[in-house]
């Protein structure tokens, strides 16, 4: 059976994915695209660098617009990427068995409860699984012991989280620049390769 | 870095010890004891046929009479196996830097909160790590892809869980069979060895 791994490029994603290979499962890495702006290429690269196969799940621009309407309405973005999560979960299911995403014990936004877990999985059979057992300084001990990191300040050129499509778009109907009222600058840290 | 994982022989323990050996950690299985019932052993047979090392951590007898205590004026197991399991957590956090377990996503007990979970990091300077991002669904399938399992009427001899060396101890308190008001009879799956 395949398992579809919800992929950044980042060390999260990256050592969900590495688990379930190392489990023998058979790993695609998928990251979802509105096709307004080409944000996968950087996870492309991610998943290329750790020889795992990677493919884009094309999601319905209208996802994008509602999304962008929350974050407005709202002022800040964890309700919109929230839902877009959601919404790239429920896509991958139409065509995955398991599906399993880089979400941590201690990650606030995006998170399904347990009672939206055992919903997902129940309303379309399939399996959900992510890092919810392993804490941040696990993860960070983990994945600098597997993967060569890059530590930089994430851009539009160097990030696939969803941030990075709905930035766009915000900039693109609102005005440049206009989503730094929304989303503040952040330091990410990507994977590059092996170890 | 050592990881400690508590181990009883059962799938969930199993598939922890695994996902940990296959990220390259040195893994040691820990079973707890009280030095009333030798209920370590089939927990000692399945760790030898999956190749991992197996210690047995003594706990003081005081948290057997209190876990008894409570279980007795309860009426039901539950509170007593949770007060077992977080002084069996400390027990191993003396020792370990890194503390693993097989809670699953779907268990009810023994289990800890989240903020449980971050005091027993914080407080004892360790990484605690368990299979929260997994539901039984999953772990079933993947158990049963790795391991050879035995299905089997759980007991006394076959069985490493603190229930036992619990029961034990209440029949040996109370009478012969007492335990059997608190403890419904179940079935359970052991681990015998790699697919």
């Amino acid at each position: 059976m395949k398992a579809c791994v919800l992929y950044s490029g980042g060390k999260d994603s990256s050592l969900m994915a590495t688990i379930l290979k190392r489990l023998n499962l058979e790993v695609e890495l998928v990251t979802a695209n509105f096709g307004v702006y080409k944000s996968w290429i950087p996870a492309a690269k991610s998943a290329k660098a750790l020889g795992f196969p990677h493919r884009v799940l094309k999601l319905d621009k209208s996802v994008l617009d509602r999304a962008v309407e929350k974050i407005i309405d709202d002022g800040f973005p964890n309700n919109g990427i929230d839902f877009v999560h959601r919404q790239v979960l429920e896509a991958a299911a139409g065509e995955y068995d398991i599906i399993a995403d880089g979400t941590r014990r201690d990650d606030r936004t995006p998170k399904l409860t347990s009672n939206e877990i055992r919903s997902f999985e129940d309303r379309n059979s399939v399996e959900y699984i992510n890092l919810a057992g392993f804490g941040y300084k696990t993860i960070n001990r983990l994945a600098s012991q597997l993967f060569i990191l890059k530590k930089e300040r994430s851009d539009i050129h160097n990030n696939s989280d969803y941030e990075i499509e709905i930035r766009y778009f915000i900039d693109k109907i609102k005005g440049k620049g206009e989503s730094s009222r929304f989303f503040p600058e952040h330091y990410q840290t990507r994977v590059i390769g092996w170890k």
